[in-house]
C-alpha cells in the first residue's frame, strides 16, 4: 500500500510506531465483561512481526487498561505500552525518554480528538480512514484503512517503504527470483 | 460532523439526549444467552464524557432490559435508565417530571418505529442512518451515522456545536495554540 | 419497505413464514465452541412481534440443530422449528400438515442452494441480497435487506402489507393523528 | 460464481484446495483468550460439504495452531491440517507427498504475503478480493468474496464448474425438472 511521496523524509525518520488501540487497532466496538472482548486484525500481527525484523519499535497507548489489551501486546511481544492514560502527551513523553528518540523518531496512529495531544507529542500523526473527522483534518497522513482492518500493517508498511526496508523484510516470502528484478 | 442548520435552536435548548439501545448504540445484533454480548462503540463513550463536561444529562430507553446494558450504562456512569418498557412515551415523560425538564429540552434517538412514542414524547427525534425507512421519515434529524459506529457521538457532538460548547469541551485536545483562532 | 407490486396476491394469502437461519437471521458467521454463538438482529425480533400480533406464524427450518437457535426461538416465542433437517422439502410439508396449510399459504426464505427444496415446496420464495447468486436467479423476492440485517422484518412487513395489515399493526407506534390520513 | 475461463484447464486438474484461515476463512478479526473465537461462515462449510462429493480434498494451512482452529476443522471433516507453520511452501510440499499429488493439482488461497511460498509450492494461487495488494499482484485468481464471506465456496464451485461436475453435485437442491434442460 503506497504512503504519501511528500512523507518519505520524516517517515524514513521514525523508529518507533505508537497505536492507540479502540478505534485504530480493532473497529472501536467492545463487548460487555470484564475482559471486553476487542477483536484484533492478524494483518496487524503480521505487520508488527515485520517491524520487529528491522527493529522498528511498536507501542500501545490507551485510555483504556483492560487485560485483553495486555494479552494481545504480550502475544505481538510490542516493546511499551501506556495504558489508562488520558495524558497522552505525557505518555508519549515518557516514552521517548524511556527509549532515547527524539519526538520525530515517532509516529502516532489514534482516531479520535483525545489522540490529538499524543499526535503532537510525536513528530508524526496518522488516523483510519473512519476517524473522527476533527481528527483526520489534523493529521499528517490520512490512511487508507478503516480502524481494526489492518491499520498497524499500513503504518509498518509505509515506514518500512520510506526506509527502503521493505523489499528486505519481505524477501523471505517473495522469493529470490523476483528479488533480482 | 456538522449537524442541520435548521435544527440549530432546537437542538440548542436541549439538556437530555436519550437513547435507544439496540440499533443506535449497537448495530442491531445479538448475541445469545443471559449476557446478549452487545457491542458497543468506545465513540460513542467519548462523547458522553464530554457531554458531562457541560452537564449535558445521557439517558438509555430500550425494551430490553438485560445485564451487559446496565453494565455498560454504569461504566458509563449515565445520568438516567428506562429499561425493559416499552411505552416509550410514557419512559420520556418520567424522565423529564423526574430531571424537571420539558419536552423541547429533550432529544430522543431511536431506529425502529417502536421508538416514535418516545420520539413524539420528547421534543426532537433523531435516527441513524440505516433506521427502519418509516422512522427516518419521521424525525426531525436523519443522522450520519449508521447504529453502532458512533450514534451518540454524532447526537452530543450536534447538540454541544448548537450550544455553543463544542470548542470548549474539545479544546483540552485541540491545544491553546488553535483555540486562538 | 417496499415489496414487489406483482407478489402482492401471493404474498396476501401468506399465513406462515418460514425462515433458514444461518446466512438470513445471521450474516452466516459462526463461532467456536457448542453454543456456536450466532448474532441475531432486533430487527427481526420486532418482525416477528408484529406477525404474532395479526395470526401470521414463524417457522425455522435449518440444517444445524444447535442450543443457541432454540434459545432464541424460545426467546421470541416462535411457533414452530425444524432444525438438523437436510430435507427441507419434507420438513417444510410436515409444516404445512401440521398447521393444515396448502403451500401457497407459505413462504421460505433462504440463502443458499440447500433451501431451494424447501423453497418449492411452500408456496414462494425470497432470498436475502447476498445469498447464493444461484439462488437468487431461482426466487420470487429477491429481498434488498443482506442477511442478518433484518431480513426477517422486511419479510413480515412486505406480507402484512400485502395483506393490507401493516398500518394497523403499527398503529399503536405511529399515532391516531396520523393514522387518520 | 464464475471462475476465470483463462484457468479451466488449470482448475479443473486440482485434487486438493488448501486454504490459509485468517483472513481466508475468517475476516481476519481475532478475539483474545486462548480460543481466539474466529468466526467461520456456513458457507464455506456447505462448499467444503460439496467437494468431498466428489473426492476434491480439502487442506489447512496456518501460521496459527488454535484450538477453534481444530474444532472448526474436524467439525467440517477436513483432510488435511498444517497448523503454526511458517513455512507454507515445506507444508505444501508435505501435504502433497502425503497424498500423492503432483503440485499442479493444488491450489492454494491465501490473503497475505507469507502465503506466497505456499501458493508457489503449489500449482495455483487464489486470493480474496480484500487480500493484500502485494498478494493479489501475484496469484493466478483474483477471487471476488472477500475474507470470512464466503472464500472457501467461491473456489471450491471454481473448480467443480471446471471440471464439469458442479452440476451433478449441486442436482439433488436444483430438482431433476431443472436438470433436464
Amino acid at each position: 500500500m503506497p504512503y504519501p511521496e511528500h512523507l518519505r523524509d520524516r517517515l524514513a525518520a521514525v523508529r518507533i510506531a505508537i497505536f492507540d488501540v479502540d478505534g485504530v487497532l480493532t473497529d472501536g466496538t467492545l463487548g460487555g465483561g470484564a475482559a471486553h472482548s476487542r477483536r484484533w486484525n492478524v494483518k496487524d500481527g503480521f505487520g508488527f512481526k515485520l517491524a520487529r525484523k528491522v527493529g522498528l519499535r511498536i507501542g500501545l497507548c490507551s485510555g483504556n487498561d483492560h487485560a485483553d489489551i495486555r494479552e494481545r501486546a504480550e502475544r505481538l511481544k510490542l516493546d511499551v505500552m501506556r495504558l489508562g492514560r488520558l495524558d497522552k502527551d505525557q505518555a508519549v513523553r515518557e516514552i521517548l525518554a524511556e527509549l532515547k528518540l527524539e519526538p520525530e523518531q515517532a509516529i502516532f496512529t489514534g482516531d479520535d480528538l483525545f489522540d490529538l495531544p499524543g499526535i503532537r507529542a510525536a513528530g508524526l500523526g496518522a488516523a483510519p480512514a473512519d476517524a473522527a473527522p476533527e481528527l483526520l483534518e489534523r493529521v499528517d497522513w490520512r490512511l487508507q484503512t478503516c480502524g481494526g482492518r489492518g491499520v498497524g500493517r499500513e503504518v509498518i508498511e509505509g515506514v518500512l517503504q520510506a526506509r527502503g526496508e521493505w523489499r528486505s523484510v519481505i524477501a523471505p516470502f517473495i522469493g529470490d527470483m523476483e528479488q533480482g528484478d
